[in-house]
């Protein structure tokens, strides 16, 4: 079986993005570096400026953070704040200013020691998801359209922000459809060719990456229809993100004869899941704050929906996937387990870093739950 | 020198402590567990109910805690949760409701895990101290009175507020003065009996504490008459709280012949510090709002009011103490350290967990910490 074109092209414009975005910056757009998925890019495009994930996917920045933060925090958080450090992230070199948010305790503090560095605006993500949070949330969506209008100088009208959100929408769209086609038997794409998209979606421009998934799409049907692809032990991944170099895990399981069928994860369904319903802030703003992620208390309605993402993915097993010192998943990763067990999920439950060191260990751990599933 | 009289009625009052609260406690009354100082104990003394905190500064209940738990949180939480597991906390058992609090990561999502075993309600402390999350904050309060109302089916009246206000002020009020006290160049008290009396203050009954820290004073106002006391480099602890159970770094700091004139912590200034300015229920959520707390975004007045206490409280240095895997304080530690070291204030970052192993280490470090100052 040959390669995925798609992935290919994926990577070229991933190798040129970078010049790409420069190219954009010197036409007069403005850059927003982001980290998270908590952060309505559709505001950004409506106003014809450039949404981008910043690195932290990468051990090499580490160093240089624990001069500053603490050694026992996590290491996307220790990886992000050196990429800045060391100026190594074009990204975050092209970015006018940073989004932050409240997601977790390490991001939030670490966000205090980053503003020195850079010009950076944090918007406060509540703990509740109840109603008196969804409109603290509401009043911060729209604090970030006047800041971002402000930035840009362009007005956010109604008819660019529905121009916008329609985009963004159509994006998760074709996510859904490739998460359908991975529900086949023979899933015809690799899950580690599948995580790059989701973290080069980040990176790229929402038209270029478009493309890509529109042209995969009909090579993942053509694959489909010829019952070709990969088949083995079917895992979900669920947890904290693996952002772009950070594909350890599912290259783990796909080496030694696993497919992974889905990510529970910022780079993956909380990524596209759920569709902006609507074209007012009210609706940007709650698609958003429905995001199930673990920094939320409490989070039941994660686990509601892990399970039925299990059933609809054809899973085997559950790696769920925890970033050293990533308290938030990390504590709720023990509730998951309990209440998947109890309806015979098959669960197993790895906390690693960066780094090379473990990887051996994981394989073992993992061969022995992939035989076990 | 003799010992103080009123530390040795410390003790006796919290050995009848357990006894007594479970005949108030079958006299009718409710008892409101608190984890964190940023519930305020005034609505529940209102409204003739006993808030007591609970039990967390042991090491010996954090391996049932682990059991459910990953290893890598702080040892408050562990333990906390640990102590409920096991039943081995007077207070918690005796709780009718525990008031928990969204301070920190590991907190929020244990809380989950402690839902499962005990009545629960839970404060959404927001991450900013804006006027947006001054409002939210106000809205919890009010949620807790109305709570605590039907909890104890008493209504908290004007009057009965006011009385409750007055009496904790009244005891704010007392701490300041043994603050005052331990300015003298010749400290009236050693810093492990004062930090009992703080530890102490969140388990016993407000009247009985008050009575106690009033005769204090006066044995240290003889004292100080006296010129009697402990001198030696004067220390400031910075940092997480030190609850009852836990005077690990007092401990050796006046073992090896230094004295603790002060704690910036949740046992210590953060709980007295600042009265409710009148007797609305917006004066007390704004009192508690102001809390100068490691769990804001972002805190420059904690590091503002931490220099001040360094001069009011004539330390020499101050030893920055975190519990380990505590993030919020842990990071916020780094820019504490860049912030006084820029005033010329010496410290020492101090990070550990409740066990005896890295005791001689951490003395050798204070050791030297104390030479040098």
């Amino acid at each position: 079986m040959d390669g995925l074109k798609s992935i290919d092209e994926l990577n070229n414009a991933f190798s040129k993005r970078r010049d790409e975005l420069y190219g954009q910056k010197n036409d007069g757009k403005k850059v927003f570096g982001l980290f998270c998925t908590f952060v309505p890019t559709e505001l950004i495009l409506a106003a014809d400026a450039i949404p981008v994930g910043l690195c932290g996917g990468k051990e090499v920045t580490i160093p240089s953070a624990e001069e500053d933060l603490p050694r026992n925090i996590c290491p996307l958080i220790k990886s992000s704040y050196g990429f800045k450090k060391d100026k190594a992230c074009p990204y975050i070199e092209a970015s006018d200013i940073i989004i932050g948010e409240t997601t977790c305790d390490g991001k939030k503090k670490m966000f205090e020691h980053m503003s020195e560095m850079v010009k950076l605006h944090v918007m406060q993500l509540p703990h509740f998801r109840d109603e008196r949070s969804a409109k603290l949330w509401l009043e911060e969506v729209r604090d970030l359209k006047e800041l971002i209008e402000e930035e840009t100088g362009n007005k956010i009208t109604e008819e660019k922000l529905k121009e916008a959100i329609d985009k963004v929408n159509k994006l998760r769209e074709l996510f859904y459809k490739v998460y359908e086609l991975r529900r086949n038997k023979i899933s015809p794409i690799k899950g580690t060719d599948a995580l790059k998209l989701f973290q080069m979606s980040y990176l790229l421009d929402i038209n270029t990456i478009t493309g890509i998934i529109e042209n995969l799409i009909n090579e993942l049907e053509e694959r489909v229809e010829n019952n070709e692809g990969y088949s083995g032990k079917r895992i979900l991944i669920a947890g904290c993100p693996m952002v772009a170099g950070n594909t350890k895990i599912p290259e783990i399981v796909e080496n030694i004869g696993g497919v992974v069928v889905g990510e529970e994860s910022c780079t993956g369904t909380r990524q596209f899941e759920n569709y902006v319903e609507g074209y007012s802030i009210e609706d940007l703003s709650s698609r958003y704050f429905k995001i199930p992620c673990a920094c939320t208390y409490s989070n039941e309605d994660r686990i509601k929906r892990l399970k039925e993402l299990v059933d609809e993915q054809k899973a085997d097993g559950v790696i769920y996937y925890t970033l050293q010192n990533c308290h938030t998943f990390n504590i709720e990763g023990a509730l998951v387990e309990k209440k998947l067990k109890e309806v015979g999920i098959p669960i197993v439950r790895i906390e690693t870093d960066y780094s090379e060191s473990d990887k051996e260990q994981i394989k073992t751990r993992l061969e022995a739950f992939l035989e076990m599933i």
